[in-house]
């Protein structure tokens, strides 16, 4: 697998290029299924800048030359591979963001509907607080909470719950601000992992990755001319 | 009027904070009805960071001190002056705004729908790519035409315009290249005025006003700690 990013990403398919390549002999009709269903949790999953552009693509080629049917039995480890070669040049992409320095991955659960799970997901992921206080490695939860709270989706603040990595810093109503000293230094690592539930009982759920918003990313975009 | 503002500014009513007194004797009914339709055109109609707060709130108090009733003949005046007053400080919550050098009017007309119109305006306005290219002076049109074809509103790229300033840098599929340097000198000022035209044929339009994004907002945000 190859993909292209940088800028001027969250892909419904633009600027993002991604090419994914096996030998096995698969049919077109299953190939393409198998590969719509693979980008909702990889290549459709992520932002840099919530910029869709005008030609993101992804192919998946499958060219037969192993010889080599995939079978019922076959079908769940060959889809299992996609999802992973796709989500790794996914995040890598992100990775590779305009300015960035931090991977993302923003985990909302409790949501009441999957529409939600990734509505709120989404909001989070594209909030300049969420993404500046990410930058300065800031295990401000408020911000968290008050975007969930904007997202336009069912949300329970008396249940809600947000957590930085490992650390539950906000829970049924409860601030454990001690634990921020360990949060921050979770935030400081190049991979951070944000949870949010939204409180609401409901067991869908959805993880979108995105990066920190640096002056970098200004300078990059405010200086480069057309 | 008064009005406090600076970040987190997209007003559903949120962070901001705004007053307006008047002397006049007014009916409390017909004061907030008046209040509720100048606020579409004025504080719900800016935006910073696209962020939603928890406590904005505007108040409008009469005190009836004068003496004065606004009959129906004098009513439009006082809807006037108070749009006048409330746009006012609207903007100048926009001018304050984290990290903002330039007040920056986006006029979206040709829509299919008033709710069409003021989607694009407010993708327009809170798109990082269409910030910063301000914020650099480039008189970016592709930025511009790429938010309002991403904005799931109706859109017609044939018959769709921008204008940057008095400068049509686009328009019915042409592009004029030889204005940008006029363009751009109207971006470098600390008032700047965009127009798209979404090319449906429709005659809804809206306005809404942002700012710039700039490093300074992501030090701001980044290095503020809660």
């Amino acid at each position: 697998g190859m993909a292209k990013g940088a800028g001027m990403i969250e892909p419904m398919m633009a600027t993002m290029l991604g090419f994914i390549t096996t030998d096995a002999r698969i049919d077109p009709v299953r190939l393409r299924q198998a590969l719509v269903s693979v980008c909702d949790r990889t290549f459709n999953a992520i932002t840099v800048d919530g910029e869709c552009s005008t030609n993101d693509s992804v192919f998946l080629l499958a060219s037969g030359q192993s010889g080599v049917d995939i079978d019922d039995a076959q079908w769940p480890h060959f889809m299992a591979g996609l999802e992973a070669v796709a989500g790794t040049l996914a995040r890598d992409i992100v990775r590779g963001g305009e300015g960035a320095t931090k991977l993302v991955a923003v985990e909302v659960t409790g949501a009441a509907t999957p529409e939600d799970a990734n509505r709120a997901a989404r909001a989070i992921a594209n909030s300049p607080l969420v993404k500046t206080a990410i930058h300065g490695s800031d295990p401000n939860w408020g911000r968290l909470i008050a975007v969930a709270g904007r997202a336009g989706v069912a949300f329970e603040l008396a249940t809600a719950a947000v957590r930085v990595g490992p650390v539950t810093l906000f829970a049924n109503d409860a601030v454990y601000a001690d634990r921020e000293p360990e949060a921050a230094a979770h935030l400081k690592g190049r991979e951070v992992d944000i949870g949010v539930d939204l409180g609401t009982g409901g067991t869908s759920e959805a993880t979108v990755w995105t990066c920190d918003l640096s002056a970098e990313y200004v300078r990059i975009n405010a200086d480069y001319r057309t």
